[in-house]
């Protein structure tokens, strides 16, 4: 039976969201409404990707009966209240990263969740991709020894006065980007906090993180080293260190169709969508859609490949590199 | 005139010094006398590498009148008191790395150094590389842009109870790899302390630092990423960000022979050495040698290439390092 999707915003992730869900089979969901501020926009949206209803509120998105879960992909200063709005209609959330603006804002939504008995997730689509299954499989295998080291670094230029570099809009390269880092160095490390962080960075005068360097201190002699930065495009290889060897994840390592492995290159191609995408590899959200409709029809309440309380950390350690390099949360 | 070297050691490190020595064109370079604490290492080691005179005290190698420069490739835990006797006996000094073992020590060799006027320099070789040579002139070239970030990680597997992982042999990642990420991040961003240095790391039974990660934060927006680990061998690329481009310097960093900026691969080739070395790329130690008689015979008491107050900053790293790992000085 199709999952029914409601979908909370018409910009552009959520283009990118349908189309890559149009890639898989027929039948699997369905896409029952679409809400966004402006009418016209939310119908624009609906008739591009053929969905019946389309509202001018989210509020009546949170009252359509139909509607089993909804994918909240607004800009993250809304993200808060819509989820809570959702949770408390008593519909499943799929919410778009960053989750919120602070491990507060995480904590009562996850709270929120489980007291209404729904199904809740921080849409960390990168966990989802084959590539990924195949690096857990790797490391589960012990392929590359123990593990002694994690880096990340995402970078994408983005000029002064976008909305990554822009504080009043939710901005921040640990926001936007270090989540991505910070959940690969989770998966390979654990949901747990890590022993230290430490941090420097770069703060312009919106008050946002432009650029950050981190390090990241575990138990049994593991670091990670991760880093954010909107200031210019660098590489985006993230690599897994072992004594045995490595796992390099291909540049972008946060929707990646390349995994070397040793002397060993996987490949992981994605299937093309019935429209342009925004972003790249933006196909690879079709996993996130299937995993989350295996969930909620399992009764899970939340996914075992990307877990509240590893929400709850990511959101922690941003707080607090934040506050290590003079950035005000919220 | 030839340069009229005296030996402090007989280790591997003078071995291979004095063979790359050896690529130089006759004439260029005399090696005078050699000493180490026993006597047959000096008469095997002299006899190898055709020095006239062995000796089995420093002393006497300080009381030579003919020797100019004294080259001190004993371990890093005397260094200090070494330099020290022959900068007080008027020789010039090039000093291996780590030069001593806290930054209180280092000035105060650059001290007496200066007080005597004798030319003294940390045997720093990655500087006078053609490699780096061609580096300098990139990033004064503006070719990458603006300078974003450093990454370097320096990592090569000891096992445990080696000297690297010793402390009472002054062991420490910190020091035997730490010299070589810092002096990178100083060549790019000038000899200064960083406005704010973070560092985790692992220290092992021997209280010595087994792995670190560390990142810097410079003024105008700028960030570096630094490690070193014992660990495990992990990759030794280490690679200069800008707005423009990149600049990456090909494994082993420290001593290359590759170096790619943008679409280009520059190699620099060295000569074989007489006799096998016994590290990576010796034969590169023969531009250090050049560097140091060219300064010398120019009357220059430091090295334009590498500053007494790069090698004072990188102590002070260092010490700031330790102390925020948890590592005793000294």
């Amino acid at each position: 039976m199709a999952l029914r999707w409601g979908v909370a915003c018409a910009g552009q992730i959520c283009h990118d969201f349908l189309t890559a869900m149009g890639t898989l089979p027929a039948g699997d969901h369905q896409v029952v409404a679409v809400a966004a501020r402006d009418m016209q926009r939310a119908k624009d949206f609906a008739a591009l990707h053929k969905i019946p209803v389309a509202y001018a509120s989210y509020e009546e998105l949170a009252a359509n009966k139909d509607v089993e879960i909804v994918y909240i992909g607004s800009v993250c200063t809304n993200h808060y209240e819509m989820a809570t709005m959702f949770l408390q209609h008593g519909k499943h959330v799929l919410c778009e990263k960053p989750l919120t603006l602070s491990s507060r804002d995480t904590i009562a939504l996850v709270e929120l969740a489980k007291s209404k008995r729904r199904f809740f997730m921080e849409a960390v689509w990168s966990r989802f991709f084959p590539a990924y299954e195949y690096i857990r499989e790797q490391l589960a295998s012990g392929a590359i020894g123990d593990i002694v080291q994690v880096n990340a670094n995402m970078t994408i230029h983005f000029p002064e006065g976008s909305r990554v570099r822009t504080k009043s809009q939710g901005g921040g390269t640990v926001l936007d980007f270090g989540v991505y880092v910070l959940q690969l160095v989770l998966m390979v490390f654990g949901p747990r906090m890590p022993l230290e962080v430490r941090a420097v960075g770069h703060v312009n005068n919106t008050g946002c993180d432009d650029a950050t360097a981190v390090v990241l201190k575990y138990p049994g002699n593991r670091t990670a080293m991760v880093g954010t930065s909107a200031l210019a495009d660098m590489n985006n290889d993230a690599v897994i260190w072992g004594t045995k060897g490595f796992i390099k994840i291909v540049d972008p390592f946060w929707c990646p169709t390349k995994v070397v492995s040793g002397n060993e290159t996987k490949e992981f191609p994605l299937p093309p969508g019935a429209h342009p995408y925004f972003n790249r590899n933006s196909s690879g959200l079709r996993f996130e859609a299937d995993e989350v409709k295996r969930c909620i029809r399992q009764g899970l309440l939340e996914c075992p490949k990307m877990m509240h309380e590893e929400s709850i950390t990511i959101a922690k350690i941003q707080d607090e590199i934040r506050k290590q390099i003079g950035v005000s949360i919220k």
